[in-house]
């Protein structure tokens, strides 16, 4: 029996400091149907990124044009330059049965999981607040406020959790990885998902 | 952090001819907080079968008292032998972090998942109507027309797929127990059972 399946869009989210891009990186050796989302922007390439690899490039008039059209799974914009997720790149992977990664912070995970209901969203939680202070710490050389602001932006993510279908633990990166690796498995054995597997048994 | 999380109850169903006990048995050897139900039966013990362990033996009035006030999750009637699932068996398997596994026909899969809501539900579907009728007709010498009717069951039974959270077919048992091992730990991540982690990173 041909077991074609369509892949799934996985929206992934955590606050600076919960290791998500570590995990992420397990994720991706785990399986070999998964791809990263790569975001449109208007920045200018640095030295050695390509096109259409690590972001496709565009004006910010062709990304505005794109905006308008519809064409955009979600968009924001960093100091003075625009990023968002190309639709047609997302449902293109999915078509050919490959699940896509896309991570990106709570106000964008809303915009996604607004225009695309069927998608995935996995929050990764630090496992304690004592253990993100500490990450947020040992990582910067920054001054006491800028830390505790940051402390303070992380645990408002946090709160947001709820807001996703799945929350994950980064106790450990690779346990983290593999629950994922689970939750993508099983949101693929979703019945709604394999109505035509039953249509088979019962026509063949 | 103190990780202790309740267990889930898998309830799972399949035609005859699906191979579940061997998918089932599979599945039991790849993670140790899993058992399987026991059931509350009128039947007489047969040699070798311990109380508590293989069913709960109870005369038929003690069965049917607990009907009445509602310690079962589903019973049933089979050739003169009554058989239910004891509530309060379940429960405590949750409680301590174990999930309980519920092999069970699709009338009583209804009966379950409508006393548990939260219950999750797998459905075992044949790779084929082709591989069906095989897998019936290899193991019984019975006659043209009780294997017809067995096969006109079974696809009955199949049709009744959609109304599981999950489906996983029977092409490899090995694989579809690590589907369905993937499933119960997707569940377990699912954000309405970690709010209390959430919680913890705030208030640590």
């Amino acid at each position: 029996m041909l077991r074609r399946e369509k892949g799934r869009l996985i929206v992934i989210s955590g606050p600076s400091g919960t290791g998500k891009g570590t995990v992420i990186a397990l994720l991706m050796g785990l399986r070999d149907d998964l791809c990263l989302s790569v975001s449109l922007t208007t920045r200018a390439p640095r030295p050695g990124e390509v096109d259409g690899r690590d972001y496709f490039f565009v004006s910010r008039e062709e990304f505005e044009r794109r905006v308008e059209e519809g064409l955009l799974l979600e968009h924001a914009e960093f100091v003075g330059n625009c990023y968002g997720t190309p639709r047609e790149f997302v449902e293109q992977k999915l078509e050919e049965g490959v699940s896509v990664i896309l991570e990106i912070d709570v106000q964008g995970a809303e915009q996604v999981l607004s225009s695309c209901p069927d998608s995935v969203s996995v929050f990764i939680l630090p496992p304690s607040g004592t253990e993100l202070e500490r990450r947020l710490r040992g990582r910067h050389t920054d001054s006491e406020e800028k830390i505790r602001s940051r402390l303070l932006a992380a645990k408002r993510e946090c709160a947001e959790a709820g807001k996703y279908g799945y929350i994950v633990v980064n106790d450990s990166a690779q346990a983290a990885a593999e629950e994922i690796n689970a939750i993508i498995t099983a949101e693929k054995c979703k019945s709604a998902y394999r109505t035509n597997l039953v249509t088979e048994v019962l026509i063949s």
